[in-house]
């Protein structure tokens, strides 16, 4: 199974596509999308074309968000909502199914503790991912959430295959 | 110039069509995209084949979008922010420039004043464009939305065929 984790923002958000066969993960590609444009309606375009062009070149058949994280920045989670919406929208527009996991969840999964720093989640997504070179911190999140997906859903296909 | 409103929700974004000529405003149509789907990836996807359909229906020349009300609710915020970046994205995919107006805006430049209720919008949107039945409530904020714009963007329109 192929799977994209997304780690959505207004100016960058993270990618990253890796491969599981059965306990076994591989890395294939990550990146940042930076959307371009001056205007909200511009930067939103400019995300969902980068991110239909990622699904398009890898075509994973999984995908994964990580959950916004609320806080008391009510334009800045407005922001992020947004971006957020067009991160779901995408992959379920090529008809893949969308996981969502709480921050939390990807760390406890991927680092073994709910409260890891990033350099942590860095660390141990190379560990897990052998050769992966991540583009940036938001990438590398977006590879946990990759992992954190191939790690809770791979339970439930196997009980849809059986 | 034909004008598009929408007042993006989650669950009912309403939306209205209007024709612009001068200071002329005619009603086109109006509805309310009822987002189907159990999970946020199917409710936005909904959203989006919704609105696609209106705007290749209708072929509008310019869209507008209500600014969101940000308030303390940060979970409220995030999922209106997600319906509302599928809101910006399906006119800015379509090519439109879309326009962005608070609220208070929209009402004063309806009503004449900018707290003004769900009736007296409805009231003053069907006086500005007879014949006009809005589907609801949100089908009439957005058709308030259009006859805004069209206030606002006939002013840079002049400046720019000038």
């Amino acid at each position: 199974m192929r799977i994209l984790g997304i780690d959505p923002g207004l100016r960058n958000s993270g990618w990253g596509v890796i491969d599981s066969v059965g306990s076994r993960l591989s890395h294939v590609a990550n990146g940042v999308c930076v959307s371009q444009g001056e205007t909200l309606a511009e930067r939103l375009l400019s995300l969902y074309s980068q991110l239909s062009d990622v699904i398009a070149r890898y075509g994973p058949d999984a995908a994964a968000v990580e959950q916004t994280f609320v806080n008391k920045d009510g334009a800045g989670t407005l922001k992020l909502g947004q971006a957020r919406g067009i991160a779901m929208l995408v992959p379920a527009k090529a008809g893949l199914v969308v996981g969502e996991y709480a921050p939390n969840t990807v760390k406890k999964t991927v680092v073994g503790v709910g409260h890891a720093d990033k350099q942590q989640v860095l660390h141990m997504v190379c560990l897990q991912l052998p050769g992966c070179d991540p583009a940036g911190p938001d990438a590398a999140d977006a590879l946990a959430i990759a992992i954190c997906h191939s790690r809770h859903a791979g339970h439930v296909l196997r009980e849809v295959a059986s």
